[in-house]
């Protein structure tokens, strides 16, 4: 329940004095409880390691698009950003002269969820009372950057401070998961494991595909060009994953699009998108749909949980990818049907038992209209809390409002912080915590539910579901 | 304004003392008018044969998919719950065990419309005070078993205690009107009338479609395998229906299509259709939009006020269809387009005079985007009120956020329940009460309008705006 | 801060008494600020003749689609409302038998911006303390028709004291500009500028469309039926509107399609366009696409701001269009893609310096998915206020919560009345200010900003923004 001058206790919680008491208590009972991570995309390798973080602009600026993006949108070009350009070409090296350019347009950001999370990180992590401005640039890089050189600033010392119990991190199926063995070998005892991504071997419009699968090949001992050795090779795959303790997959498609062909087309499409010819674009979409299928069928067999994360159009702006290449803050949502697209997977395993599929979506329209009902029917289907723009207050408290009524709390599995921005985590984590405990206490004081329910559920959002849904 | 423990005199009223005293200000005045009913199913057999109910199993939990669809998304199978397998494979059976897996469940409806009707219905009906679990499951079984063998818990004489002035039952072309007979014929005063449902003669892909053409041939003495005679049936069976009380016609279509096709075209169309040969998906969507156009020809005539209701996917889950058929709580909504879809119908019919069409939808996108400026500009449309899934607190609160300031209230037809859960009625109509109290509320605490009118306005939400737009 | 009997002096402001305090501080700041009226369609006669206004029912009730549309949803003819018929068939021509209709169906707007509205412009022009009945109505018409006659209800002294410091109004390529010219000449130091508005000679749907070209061709003396004429024509014709002080052009398109045809394609389509066949769908679209991308081309070029205001589906009442004609309100909103459309567009322009392009919706779906993400990463949008229908305070509510967290403030522009109806403009403002401030004092009142902040954000709400994006 940290707070000062930058983030108020009361922050996030309703106006009205009898909603927010209740608010308060509700969340009282729940703010020290361990951070359980489910879904995340920091770097094993810092666990590995534990060097060290740069300095202040490398770790808050330089690698968030949620920064960087709205930066570049107000026509801060990102070369001044310390972003790497593709052809090498110059930007700013110097930490400082970048952490000055934030700073100055710190204003930006209110309103956002970016600004609170920094804020709580300034305030909890640097002990910072002043909002960050152009006058305090300075003083504040250097209070930082002295603390990243102090042990208590380490991965693993920050990663025990923030309490968090397990977190996963996500690898390609090609990855030989070296810092995660680091880790396991290390003697630490944080709880670091990885989760299956197999979108580089999956998706034929990925980056070097065929090239993946000739790795998957060299990896896995498979004939990674067959389709029955293909599949094999992704057998192989998720055992080793499982070895690292991953409970998971996870699968960031264009559109939520599954099929279910028969053993003889699938072989068929299979041999046209490994064929080495130029895919066509209605067999790349074929292809991730019957690969969701094949992957729930080896959930099925081996437990794993598996994450579907449709509807981002990835990197819109051309001209920043041809500059600053993949992840540059261009990832537009776009709409996502889930109860056409699904149907196909859910008529052969929807209600297979044991299997458990957590939808996401970047498409609010279909909490209410689709993903409740879906999930409020299908004993597989859960559905993830609000995602990436939408991990955010506003965000937040429509997808209790939308999906609630029709879902129930129960098919739902808690907060995921899915970030790559560590020192965003507590925060990210506080936010969902206010954000639910202040919705419970509005259905509280309009006698929806007893506060003594409340306080159940509270706990079970916060800390209970995500391990239950992620069995961690 | 029934209140005790379990159901607070302010439940679903804001917070703010301001706001909560307007509100219920507002609802005392409403809290106590009868009930008007103008869509739903319950079964006219209760009203004709006054029998008892059965098992408080078979009241509450059996037949209502609202409860068994959230058991079963948690992993209760339907079996365990009493319902009914096609192959006539074992079930549950008692009463009181499937009671008991409710019980132990019944904190999964937190926070749902379920949650609430139910505990109006234990409070109001069977002066219940402490909330179901599995602790007080057999008790509270006992207790109900017996009241619902008592006289004052028959139909009538609950139907009389729940104050309706009218209720509508829902009943395909195909029904002789049986139970409604013996209602005329009874001499009970209870007002049950029917309404005209003619999907199992107008969807091409409703079970046993041919079937029901000849069926329809039979009662009607027309040849409805020929254009004009299948619609002189439907005339006929319309006068059949309003006969028995009926003021309207209810259409369950997949999407709101529309289609005015010529003499012609549509005797062609009809005839592919009716032929006996499979019909194709597009035949099969424009013959129930060219029948959509039909009957408001047939309403402009006979004065019927027509209902829309489209936009679910029917039967979703292949397995449980197969293993349980239709109706088992696995429709699921999609995406659904009105300003296109209608054009047809309104392009003829849009400004005939005396008409009336009442629009639902699964899709609140549509509410701010389509149907409200439909509404607010078509003479003959009306907005039906929040539906399904949104029969709930947010789920009106959205609607009327959403829709009155481009639709007024005067476009809207108050509240129908819906339902077939007979003994939640009072509960649906007190919570449609409370949400728009406490949304007119807010307009008054924010200046919007005065409390006077929004008195005048609570009465017509609750009362006199269903009995107007229904001609009831 | 004008109130009395009619308008609160805390209307839209938040009930909780710590949100309105500081809702009312921050409103009082911004209260009295300059109106900059970036986008509207006021007729710039008025300025330039500045004759008196017409009788009442002429000024507020005959030229608004918000009022006769709501008028004729509840069945009242708009020959009543003296709406002129295409044919020239009698229409009420007796302002005050007009206004008693109007005054009788009052209550009808209850809950609507155009009560608001119509309320404010009562109270503050015409001091009334009474609600418009029919009891009243005689009275408040004679007052009104009294006031209507004197100087200081002229136009130019209601843009005084209005206190508009610039308007912009929309005028087609093909017009003279003629009343600007007046404006210009007469010395007085009103702020009135144009704005290119290029429909009637880009869409090749519009009414004349190819009589239009001619036109085009004749004012700019280009071969307007070559390509290259054609956009020469229009590079003078900016010019042009630029010397009346245009800072801005504006589109209306159905959809927000746009496309980057090679020259020798475009070239191609706009001879199948422009040679006088009928036009196909595709290729009245693929033109009008293509345009709004030659539109940026030349924005470019010539600073002016880019408007897309796209998503109306216009004239939707064929009964209506037949008798009464265009723009009858019967433009209903339909779904409405950024994502995909924008992106041709985007590859070209998205990252280009002193490029501004300002999106509009009327598809609230797209603000939280598509519009908040785009504008939040590409440099040349920004975000157009809550437009049309939602020009309302719900609607507006919606608009900062749904974009804010996304997009933050500063890819917004302010307020845009965007109305014909000139004596709510002071009204639709100060709407506007109360429900930012509002949502401001939420932010505040939660702790996501502090109230120093607010007030400058208030301000840059209400006045700065609207100024910068336009370079007004």
């Amino acid at each position: 329940m940290a707070s000062n001058a930058l983030i108020h206790p009361d922050r996030l919680f309703p106006a009205d004095p009898s909603v927010r008491a209740v608010a308060r208590r509700l969340y009282e009972a729940v703010a020290g409880l361990p951070i359980v991570s489910p879904h995340g995309h920091t770097d094993p390798r810092w666990y590995a390691e534990n060097e060290p973080f740069p300095d202040p602009a490398r770790l808050f600026v330089v690698p968030d698009h949620y920064i960087f993006r709205m930066l570049y949108s107000q026509g801060i070009p990102l070369e001044k950003l310390g972003v790497p350009r593709r052809d090498g070409g110059a930007t700013e090296q110097d930490g400082r002269a970048i952490w000055r350019l934030f700073a100055a347009n710190y204003h930006l950001f209110r309103g956002t969820p970016t600004r609170s999370w920094m804020d709580h990180a300034f305030a909890t992590l640097f002990g910072l009372e002043e909002r960050l401005s152009a006058a305090n640039a300075d003083a504040i890089y250097d209070l930082i950057s002295d603390r990243l050189k102090t042990e208590e600033f380490r991965p693993r010392a920050l990663f025990e401070r923030f309490n968090i119990e397990v977190i996963a991190t996500t690898e390609s199926p090609l990855d030989e998961l070296k810092w995660h063995g680091m880790i396991r070998d290390s003697g630490w005892t944080g709880r670091v494991v990885t989760a299956y991504r197999p979108d580089p071997v999956v998706d034929p419009d990925f980056e070097g595909f065929r090239g993946n699968l000739e790795r998957f090949g060299e990896l896995t001992g498979e004939d990674t060009f067959s389709w029955t050795g293909y599949l094999a090779a992704h057998r192989k795959r998720r055992q080793f994953f499982k070895s690292f303790g991953a409970t998971s997959t996870d699968h960031g498609h264009p559109s939520a699009s599954t099929m279910d062909l028969s053993f003889a087309e699938a072989e068929a499409l299979f041999a046209r998108v490994a064929g080495g010819n130029q895919v066509s674009a209605e067999d790349a979409e074929l292809f991730r749909a019957q690969m969701l299928t094949e992957m729930a069928a080896m959930s099925v067999e081996d437990g794993l949980v598996m994450q579907i994360h449709p509807g981002s159009v990835r990197n819109h702006n051309g001209g920043i990818l041809k500059r600053h290449g993949r992840d540059m803050g261009a990832d537009i949502p776009s709409r996502t049907d889930y109860v056409h697209a699904l149907k196909p997977l859910l008529d052969r395993f929807g209600n297979a038992p044991g299997l458990t599929i957590v939808l996401f979506t970047l498409d609010e329209t279909s909490y209410s209209r689709e993903l409740a009902p879906l999930a409020g029917h299908y004993p597989v289907l859960r559905l993830g809390p609000a995602w990436w723009f939408f991990d955010s207050p506003e965000g937040m408290k429509r997808y209790r409002e939308l999906t609630t009524e029709t879902a129930g709390f129960y098919n739902t599995v808690g907060f995921n912080d899915d970030t790559r921005a560590f020192p965003s985590i507590p925060a990210r984590h506080d936010v969902a915590r206010r954000v639910d405990c202040a919705y419970l206490a509005e259905l509280v004081t309009s006698h929806r539910i007893e506060e003594e329910e409340a306080h159940e559920l509270a706990h079970d959002l916060a800390y209970s579901l995500a391990k239950k849904a992620y069995k961690l």
